[in-house]
């Protein structure tokens, strides 16, 4: 039993830890207050990059810290999700830092499905660009019209037709798709409805100006619309492309959902826990320097525990999602399906409830854009929603549990 | 012991309910859409009036459904704090209701302090138009360099010179300061610094328009300006006033803030519950509608549990607020400080536990702005720090508590 | 709205709260050592009576304060439920309090059975002695082989076999069973296997003397044998009562148990109150008498927002529960459903976490015998599962709750 | 980082695990039966061995399962912390089986004073007959006249006198105080009254049947005594004893008391998780068997969400206790006092949440002596205030966190 990460992982922490501290936490406030003002309102075509961002992604790259989330050493850093985990923590900690680092989801997301599964073409046509940071993506899989938590309610179609695939559907809270840099979308669909439960739905790549797909409005998120990445509801109206823009195979779509999940929420986890981490640091920091009948608040009532409660939770929660990535690593994402449905759950309502004690340490401050709490507090609600709500999940882990106790195959 | 509402009361209700069935809910959705194209972003110089809003207050007044809170029978509708409270909780449904029938907070707590300290002069000048819905006006109390949860850590001051107050300092979380017609705010700082630390302050009427007045910006709270209204950030730089703007007294700032609260916070009280009602409606039908795995919403998992545990907790948070309702109604808010700070610490945390199960019940759609649930959720978020932060009150509770075991004046 | 109780009310009160003052508190610490002394251990064949308590019960008796859950103005005292509730309040500060008034369970709802219920031969046999305190009396409805939250799986059996009726089957959690006292026990069986769901029961007095009944073993309730009264598994074989002591009628026994509910849980419910009433001035009293790093224990920590929280939680409660008994009283049991089911949910659970908070100022102390304070907790305990366990009472409040938005009539 | 335990951890838990099942868990329900029986109520003097456990602590430590907790390759099995974690886990999960392997507190703890301070004479003549599990002892620090949560409270006194040591004073909650083979005190007391803070006291050595020593009565723990070891309330009235029975020296209680504490928590807190696997297993279990309304007990409302709940808090309270454990073994117990001080907090709170979850799905059961899940919950209970309560332990975690933000020294 060793809880050290790897020297590799240490070093590229090192590094990641410097550039965070020197380049962008000093600048945080401001290109908070740029893009405040640049991408108000929900009209997206208005929405822009913010030149500093960019600046700070060619920085990033030159550092040699790119792409850090992908484990091939070559396109990525040769880093294993465990050795990541830390790395992800980091850039946690402030809401606009994974993008300049290109971990940013759901293109990290997107990536990994394109390297896995995505054919030479594919991987040159959109996997490349991606990688450099010089396009965004979106993931279109959650439909407004019925409950996405299960995904076998999925409506939206994919049909063959000859050489092509025809697209029918309406998909939401498709982040990213309001960045003036997102380019192409990985639509998923149901393709073959006769088929078993989990072969029913094939993956496709969309490019956002295909004839069809039509941007109907962006939705605020929490009285936020995040631009410019924006969460978008989109139509795919009869949308037409060549059939080597399926990815594997007709009938995949769920196998390689789940190649996608597994790392992609310990990428999610270990932010959270960033985020946490700096929501306890600004409560701390908040609590010594401001004063209240005669004492600074963390000498306050229970002001103190609730600060050693957010320690222990934060602790627990990383402890868990680093053994969640322990057995990714070792073991596989089949055999670590307790651990990452647990991790679902533990973290976002971890990070619910240190940002909601950060927020209240700082009274009015805390729930303005002076910090970046109101912002943890929301993105940790949304968490509990994206990629399966707490529910799901903890079924997930119940149904698990139960099996243990039950003859063989009934589970 | 007998928990029917007084035939007054009961009578306003229903007129009340009819009015927000017919002519309030059926716009709701399209009202919060003009106002969010028409009044996005932070520049509160470019918020303008919703004209519906406008016809609405009209149609509302003509329906004898104003000024409710005044227990005033003529300049109100003569009913009591107790009798109000469901008519409060009725208007607590729709976001921005209570402003339909000129009950919406600052204006009504500000109306009360004129109503009971005004001079004529100050009635004439002030209350009428604020009566008549014709103005808003703001309260500035909390301050962005002091934690705001002590008051007498204030800073701001009030200097008599001559037949002038002047007034200097800075203050924020001043709600309803972006709003077109807001036209006044009461001032509060200190006047008297050798007094005692209870008779230090006064209160100041101070035209918005008036010379040394400078907005410095709105502030969002959890992400949203909440245009209109805003919460601004606002510095008085020797602001001269006449001294006939001196409301009551110099040194009486506690005592009136004091006879301003109580009532106030049973409003506030009373429409968190009508949120919570609303938002536990929403979530049983939206769990009644959606079907997942074979199944509505509401016979899954624990989801029923969790509407019964809303159930509860509003039914609870009704009877605590309806009980210190009835004690200022019988005895007076200073007999009454235990029930009034434990229904600002109980009700505010129930609304954000209805709104987040509601929320979690909905999917994508609960942070949306489909639903107005999260913006409950965003509004007791900010009630846990409005009027003194749950801390305080929790502390006003314990020290009651304790006192009833103590050698008589030890409290 | 009116939140004072009746002048009747409130006169018994002030002569119970003096009773207890002046006869029982001061003699409470004794009597629970002379118990656990006199009837240790799990041989209920060896408990006996305290001769203390029998003194206090005629005490009582002659002061006018005997069977004051009775409405009946003869019998008892004419109070209604919502009249009765303080004074059950205040027995539930004492664990052996409401024997000494005639007013403990099981024999309350026994009583009550009979008094509603029971024929002119039932009452002059078993509840003449049983308002006479001179008997107990247990109920016999919760079974060892079946989950009893589902009262429908009940397997003992009620067969007419000419004049008599011929019982079989095994139950437990019979309180009251091991009392030198207990003479007779309400037995409920199927009766009408063939009838609708809720026609199926019937309930029927047996002498615990009559042949067949066999008192199997008592069983620790958290660790207590709660001697002398104990929890009794009890199996009657073949036993052959007359048909004369049937209660009311065959397949009646459902209706007879919802009528004995509504009362019982405002009973159960009041004392449980009591109890954290009790909980938290001994919590106060003893945060203010020791002493840690230099402060009195109430002014460490979170303690005085514990001591909050536990006052916030007890009002509601209580305010819970009055509404409730005050719908029994209005509008009956049939409608007050929702009401009956929450209190029964909220009452314990609030008892439970208040008594631990108390538990946890007192150090060691409060898990030992020389504070009350474990035993509240038990008893919160055992009263999360006592006539039906949380969830079913949720249940309850969520299937009504969702029936508000189903078409009438399909609840 | 790698989750694994050492090949040497693994081995001897295998053999562990085979002892429990084969010849511990099928006896329990038999010897706790006996045990009931055997060593009712609160006279100690009574109290008797129970034959069987006798005869299996022989067994085991023929099977080389003897004294594992001792990290000392020839006097234990040569298990560091972490080594020794899954373990005491696994002894967990039956109240009486630590005994068996000779690990039971207080004793290891003792054994841990005696071997890390003890001199070798001491060594010969205590820790010897503990080692081979002839005699036990107790710990005698809390006092009933103080708070104990602050230990510089202590009031009892060690007074120098020739060549002797005379001891004052009155201890309760010395656990093992009333068991037959209880032969010797750690008596800890002020001897240096006038050193610095953390140098006053000191641990001394006393033969229970020193003159003086004299054993009040037995405490219950939350209604039970715990025969036959009982938690005893003992006064010291000028008991005399030679000056080699003290420990190290004067004024090295503090220092010997922080040595002893940090492993002995890790003991504690694995015992605690291996009581909650087994309730989580024996409620699974329950849940699976029982039916009510037509389906398994897991099957309705929120049952599988709170195993799912319990099995995310078991996971994350083992790997912060794994982490304590590894951290004392590698950096030491004075570099891991944020978490020694979590896990304290953390996991017998976590135990009283999944043993009331598992009492829940039990029904009466649940709480009755057929499952030993009311004890669980009693231990956990217990553990919250032993070794220093919840909130002292808050305050550490809370007083390290708040150091970081500190100038250097100024924690």
């Amino acid at each position: 039993m060793d809880f050290n990460h790897s020297p590799a992982s240490q070093a590229a922490l090192a590094r990641l830890k410097a550039f965070m501290t020197e380049r962008v936490l000093p600048v945080e406030s401001q290109l908070l207050d740029i893009n405040r003002t640049l991408n108000a309102g929900g009209d997206w075509t208005r929405w822009s990059l913010i030149p500093e961002i960019e600046a700070l992604k060619t920085e990033a790259r030159e550092a040699g810290l790119w792409n850090l989330f992908l484990p091939d050493a070559e396109l990525g850093q040769g880093l294993s999700c465990t050795d990541y985990a830390p790395l992800a923590e980091e850039t946690g900690r402030v809401l606009f830092a994974p993008e300049i680092f290109n971990c940013n989801a759901p293109d990290t997301g997107n990536m990994e499905v394109l390297y896995h599964f995505g054919s030479e073409q594919q991987k040159e046509q959109w996997l490349k660009p991606l990688l450099n940071g010089d396009i965004r993506s979106v993931f279109c899989m959650t439909e407004p019209e019925v409950a996405s938590s299960d995904a076998t309610n999925m409506q939206a179609t994919i049909k063959e037709d000859g050489e092509s695939l025809v697209l029918n559907g309406r998909k939401w809270w498709s982040t990213g798709l309001g960045h003036p840099n997102a380019k192409v979308a990985i639509f998923m669909g149901l393709s073959n409805p006769e088929a078993p439960k989990h072969a029913q739905h094939a993956m496709v790549l969309v490019p956002l100006d295909a004839t069809g797909v039509e941007i109907e409005r962006m939705l605020t998120a929490n009285g936020d619309y995040d631009a410019p990445y924006g969460h978008g509801e989109v139509s795919f109206n009869n949308v037409r492309v060549p059939r080597e823009n399926l990815i594997w195979d007709l009938g995949k779509g769920f196998a390689i959902a789940q190649g996608r999940l597994g790392p992609g929420r310990i990428h999610h986890c270990m932010r959270a826990i960033g985020a946490a981490e700096r929501a306890l640091e600004l409560a701390v920091q908040r609590g010594l320097s401001r004063v209240a009948f005669g004492k600074p608040l963390v000498k306050l009532g229970g002001n103190a525990e609730r600060i050693a409660d957010a320690r222990m939770m934060i602790d627990q929660a990383r402890l868990l999602t680093l053994n969640a990535a322990w057995k990714i690593d070792t073991v596989g994402v089949k055999n670590a399906m307790t651990e990452i449905s647990a991790i679902k759950v533990v973290v976002p309502n971890m990070l619910q409830q240190v940002a909601d004690m950060a927020i209240q340490m700082h009274g009015g401050a805390g729930v303005s854009h002076d910090t970046p709490l109101a912002s943890f507090a929301a993105a940790a609600r949304m968490l509990r929603l994206a990629d399966g709500p707490d529910e799901v999940h903890r079924h997930m882990v119940a149904r698990l549990e139960i099996a243990k106790h039950l003859p063989e195959g009934r589970a």
